[in-house]
């Protein structure tokens, strides 16, 4: 049986914008070695799954450098320090399009990559989602709200215009409910 | 309508074992601004769900230093340069498992986060999966292989046993084809 590995030491290497990156000692007692091993530390995030009451799903098209193009995903952002996974996706959902619900759903949580990030990412559903709210950007975020049919997005997610693992993580927890 | 935002200027900062932190200075000409921001790039990846003749799941445990923990996934890794993605499926599966397959299939492929990630996850079915191949680990690479009914995957993801995003995506596939 596999166990954990032990961590030595840590050291911060970088701090980026929204990561830091740590440099990691381990030793694997089972096969007895040490090694280096880099993280990346990030805040918890937090994705929305929002439907109106005629059954559309509020999206945001936006530009990611990540890939230098425009995407369509689910409403989402970072936990802040000390607030709870749930107001943080209300927080979320507001200030990026200005839609409130009255009816919050948990649907789960994943790892984006425990490979090298720590983080977690918790999504919600948020039905009966209406423009009730105050849209709140930040200075630098510049985006479209858009709406989608419910029923179209397994064809968005076939033909590519949802690409972004954690939206299509999201609306797998959605479709398991 | 949103338009791309132009990159004039790139520079590497750092240079890490998986991956290189880039900053890149961005023109947003739409609203006139511009501004730096941080990308990650990364080779792209592949994600196999290998199926047994018996329907049983390949999968690895292994820990993970990003959570440091135990995590159960779907083999993977990433593309080498100029590799094709389904040439590197099939390097993964049998190096990481020593399973060979005669039957693969495309899933699909997902950004794993396009919010600062260039990269993408190509995912294979693998079917009629056997232990006919030659495991070749890296020196460091130290895991369990183990298998799970394909029934039970579902529940799983429900409990938590499966929690990267990739893997979930790539069982979403699965379940969409």
């Amino acid at each position: 049986m596999i166990k954990k590995w032990k961590i030595n030491s840590t050291k911060e290497i970088l701090r980026g914008r929204i990561f830091k990156y740590v440099s990691c000692s381990v030793t694997c007692e089972e096969e007895n070695f040490d090694m280096e091993m880099d993280t990346l530390k990030f805040a918890d995030w937090v994705n929305i799954v929002a439907i109106t009451p005629d059954q559309q799903v509020v999206m945001v098209k936006q530009y990611r450098i990540g890939t230098d193009d425009l995407t369509v995903e689910t409403p989402g952002g970072a936990v802040d320090k000390g607030e709870a996974p749930l107001a943080a996706a209300k927080r979320e959902l507001e200030e990026e399009t200005g839609y409130q619900s009255d009816e919050w759903e948990e649907l789960g949580w994943v790892h984006p990559n425990p490979a090298f990030m720590n983080n977690k990412c918790f999504m919600y559903l948020a039905k009966n989602a209406v423009p009730s709210g105050t849209q709140s950007l930040d200075p630098f975020e510049v985006l479209d709200i858009e709406h989608y049919p419910l029923s179209e997005v397994p064809q968005m997610i076939k033909d590519e215009t949802i690409s972004h693992s954690l939206v299509i993580s999201s609306f797998h927890f959605y479709y398991s409910k």
